[in-house]
């Protein structure tokens, strides 16, 4: 990865580095994150951006407790320096240090002993997953509580427990980022992840990591769109951003959720609301051109943040490409959703994938046959062996004649790619020596 | 069943009831009106409206023979006493008075003795199925006959036959019925059966008892259709109402053909000509939350009075909600589609679906979200642990988002309820539920 | 066949006459016309037009060698008139004699001895089908070259051949032919074969012949519509042809490209541009109603003279029907494209095919129901007992209600056989019958 911007090199270039590279380097920052307690608000935030500055140009913005933000209000401020659980013989049940998770999220600052009757209502557990510690939040109702795996409560003995949580709720702020990377065009491609969420890789650092990557790798290259990413808490984070950036929303053309995109199942897309917008197509025909195997969902609205994205007063172009969907693998919200169950192979799989997607969107354009009547002569212009490889020289062949016949004015070259099942880039690079052979004109 | 008129009411409550009991209640109803030979015109219809009185507040009407409705005469009036044949040893081969329909549908009078060779014109059986006797008539084509068991047909032995046949054919009326339950709207909701045939069960009484049954269920409520239940002679009884009433066909924004509702076979739904009317989104969205298994056919110009109603010069939204479908139960038009062949719980299951089905007519509205800007904070509104019942409650937590997120002008709940597969009352019950709250507006 | 035109005479007695007498006589033109040596100019095509014009009032047209079409130009004028190539020891390798398709296409004249080492580049085999010859040409790159069976090649022995290529390549012209037959309309249906194939008989003579017994065939009869056969060079003649006649096809209503017609496999369509012309579904009809295996392809710009008359400057509404398509069938380009491999059969099935489409084009207009308010009374006018054959009443019976109701201004005939599922010349029978009963007018 190289940061120096370079108006040479485009995404072609970055794709063919990124194999056997991406995976390790994302991988790698996941692994400096994942120690820090995040949550909507607080120091861990602040900490996670600093290191994401290391690869990206990250800015950060605070947006006081108290602000109305469409429905909502930004909450109080939530940090935690340590936590723990004691049983009656003085044995740690549950310990921060150990794993973040097992406080439930924005718990009330405790200092007190009490009797496993009355601890009992503040212990969450899996019945179904004895092993695990689930992860559980109270934003937005005051509690304080523990989670531990269900197999340790139901042992612990009777008797006076010590209860500590040394946390604080009070006034501050709330803390997003954004990475802009300016294009030709003020036409924005949105790129949201989250970064509410503990020590939990796949639903969560997964889509940092990315996001990261996605940046760093951007930057050095001249795009025709602004890429925005956004570092945001999930739900408020958005809300808020789209209440203060209400007056560009109409910039965004095309954006994506990022969540669980390491696992090692296979790719998984959810829908726009508008369910055929551009974004949706590209990233169909990414993932049909993968040749591997992947599911399709259609929008509803519960999942991430394309929630508010998609809210019907925005109804953004926002879809979500992951790989196995939140909630469908047993590991989401769990202490079991950690650094091995994130696979460096999976990740650069997603990565790639992501880059085909901005590939097919920068370079989506309608083109104009200037030779509409009949087939123009492709021999005397030297063109029926052209293009180096052997292999791709037949599909080459039939990509200048899906160009020629179907550039009429109607059709981009997305949707000459869906009805020839051509790749994308075969297409774009057909459309390229057309128009240098003045056969073709950009519309 | 009660039907004094109470406000407060309603279909869901008429629902909760109608289990265990709707399915006896019209059988037995069946049970009365089965002796009784109907026809398209004649006393027996007249009887028939009789006993349906006593069910619902039915008027009847008459139109003189002669009168012409479209390309169609009223025709002249059948009544039957009596009709019996007997073969040279004077043993009975024939009787109406065992079973009506052995005497061909509007045969003329006759008072004779011929040989069977003169005879056999007039005998009609099933060679397919030699053991029941067909339903035969000739309604416009002066003729007489007997119907009777292949199997007896083939054993008659030669000589001479008593055919007696005491019926008058001249110059009356047609009588048909209708029920009307006036709602908040004069728009209308159309549901017609017939009442031409004799004692066959499936094919007409079905119809005829469940149109009975919904009336006496609907009046009880107050309702925002106009309900209409016509009781009439298949074909020109559609075609006399029609003419009559052709003024206000306008008013039916919904229709059903009630036909063929009480074996034991699957529901089939057979479109309207429209094919994607609100009626026919209707009832199979019914027929898909209902689980159990069902058809759909698209409408063709055969069958019953659906004909008339989707004739080009009307198209009207009416469809025809049924079990087995009319020609494709062996029973059909025999001697077989009698009080065992019809069932209890076939019948009340058909109800249901029925009562279902004005359920979504009913409740089918477009709203708009009022804080359509990201979701709304439903968690301070209460609205996280709202509806009682446990298993409903996730539902219920998606249909106030399905609601939310498509109540943007132009979706009405059962295009969100097709959208997200919830069943339509939960939808409904969460708009309603977003109303109270001021977050949404009936539009 | 008969050429004397006759009012009376219908498609619908030339296709009951078609059967058992249309593939042989297609089969014995085939056998004549087999061995002339026919190239995209030159006399083997004038050869082809004399021997067509015995069969159908063919006009042959000449477009001077220099011709400016579009982004071509007509090339110079090949003639040859024998060629050979001995080994060294005077045996013959190939004889264009023997088999002409072993000259590869438009070859310069030679003569001159040679080391096989030097030869070697202008011998053409195959080595995945070592048997056959291939077929070749090289129209505008200068060359030339034998084409042999790789067995031969492999065993050829090194030393001096003698290369011997009587051509000539000079300023004449291009022949390509039309038969135009006049109907009541000026609007046209185009049937395009192409003529510039040596002896090779599913890929080029099986739409020569198939398109002289149309012409043939269409002659006698008084049609709807202008048929024009066209009898062109592949890909330069359709192109001069659409040059010199650009005013005019604006009156092309329908159009198929005739190709690969006489192989054993199932019929094999291949879509207009526009994907849903009119052609498109006629010929879909057809052969669902066929009730014999076919192949549907959406429309891809390869292929033969479908490219030009679809490109995006004149868009025709022109398909193909074939039965098993270029390319997909072994013999293809080869030696073994010959008379044995063209079935008489499988030629009758293909031309009774185009008959049936014609029939649907010729027959498909929009009624008006006249009686549209529920269903005429078709007893009264004797139209219940009515269609000769026992077989065909029911189907009949069916016809005349599917046409009443959806003659309404927005249906054709072809729309109510796609969506009744019956076979168009049914319908149009019934809408010919309710038109003499003043039930339906045209439109």
């Amino acid at each position: 990865m190289g940061a120096s911007v370079n108006p040479e090199r485009t995404l072609d270039d970055a794709l063919a580095e990124a194999e056997g590279r991406a995976g390790v380097q994302m991988h790698d920052l996941m692994t400096e994150l994942y120690p820090i307690c995040r949550s909507i608000t607080g120091d861990g935030v602040r900490q996670t951006h600093e290191i994401l500055r290391k690869y990206a140009p990250l800015q950060s913005f605070e947006i006081p407790t108290g602000t109305e933000v469409f429905d909502w209000t930004i909450p109080r401020e939530w940090n935690i320096r340590d936590a723990y659980l004691r049983d009656p013989e003085g044995r740690l049940v549950c310990s921060f240090r150990e794993h973040n998770v097992c406080v439930l999220g924005y718990s009330t600052p405790v200092r007190t002993r009490m009797c496993l009757e009355k601890l009992r209502p503040h212990l969450h557990s899996l019945r179904d997953q004895p092993d695990v510690t689930p992860y559980l939040t109270s934003y937005y109702q005051e509690d304080w509580g523990f989670c531990l795996p269900h197999r340790v409560l139901e042992q612990l003995p009777p008797g006076e427990y010590e209860v500590v949580i040394d946390s604080s709720l009070k006034d501050g702020s709330l803390t997003y980022g954004e990475v802009i990377l300016p294009g030709e065009s003020q036409e924005e491609v949105l790129v949201s992840c989250y970064t509410c969420h503990p020590s939990l890789c796949n639903d969560n650092l997964s889509g940092v990591v990315l996001c990261a990557a996605l940046a760093r790798c951007l930057e050095g290259i001249r795009n025709r769109y602004t890429y925005r990413f956004l570092f945001i808490p999930e739900t408020i984070g958005a809300i808020a951003w789209l209440a203060v950036n209400e007056g560009l929303v109409g910039r965004i053309k095309h954006g994506l959720v990022a969540t669980c995109l390491g696992d090692a199942g296979p790719s998984t897309y959810k829908k726009s609301r508008r369910g055929n917008a551009e974004i949706d197509r590209a990233v169909l025909h990414v993932l049909q051109q993968s040749g591997a195997e992947y599911r399709v969902e259609e929008f509803f609205p519960s999942g991430s943040d394309e929630r508010q994205f998609c809210s019907p007063g925005f109804n953004l172009p926002v879809g979500s490409l992951m790989r196995t969907r939140y909630a469908r693998f047993p590991e989401y919200h769990t202490s079991a959703d950690n650094l091995e169950f994130v696979r460096e192979d999976a990740l650069e799989d997603t990565f790639i994938k992501y880059l085909r997607v901005f590939q097919v969107l920068e370079g989506n354009r309608s083109y104009q046959n200037l030779l509409p009547k009949c087939e123009p002569q492709l021999g005397k212009r030297g063109l029926y062996s052209l293009v180096g490889g052997q292999k791709r020289q037949a599909a080459s062949q039939m990509a200048l004649r899906w160009v020629l016949n179907f550039s009429d004015g109607s059709h981009s070259l997305l949707d000459i790619a869906e009805r020839s099942g051509l790749d994308f880039t075969t297409l774009r690079d057909a459309a390229e020596i057309l128009c240098e052979h003045h056969l073709l004109a950009e519309l």
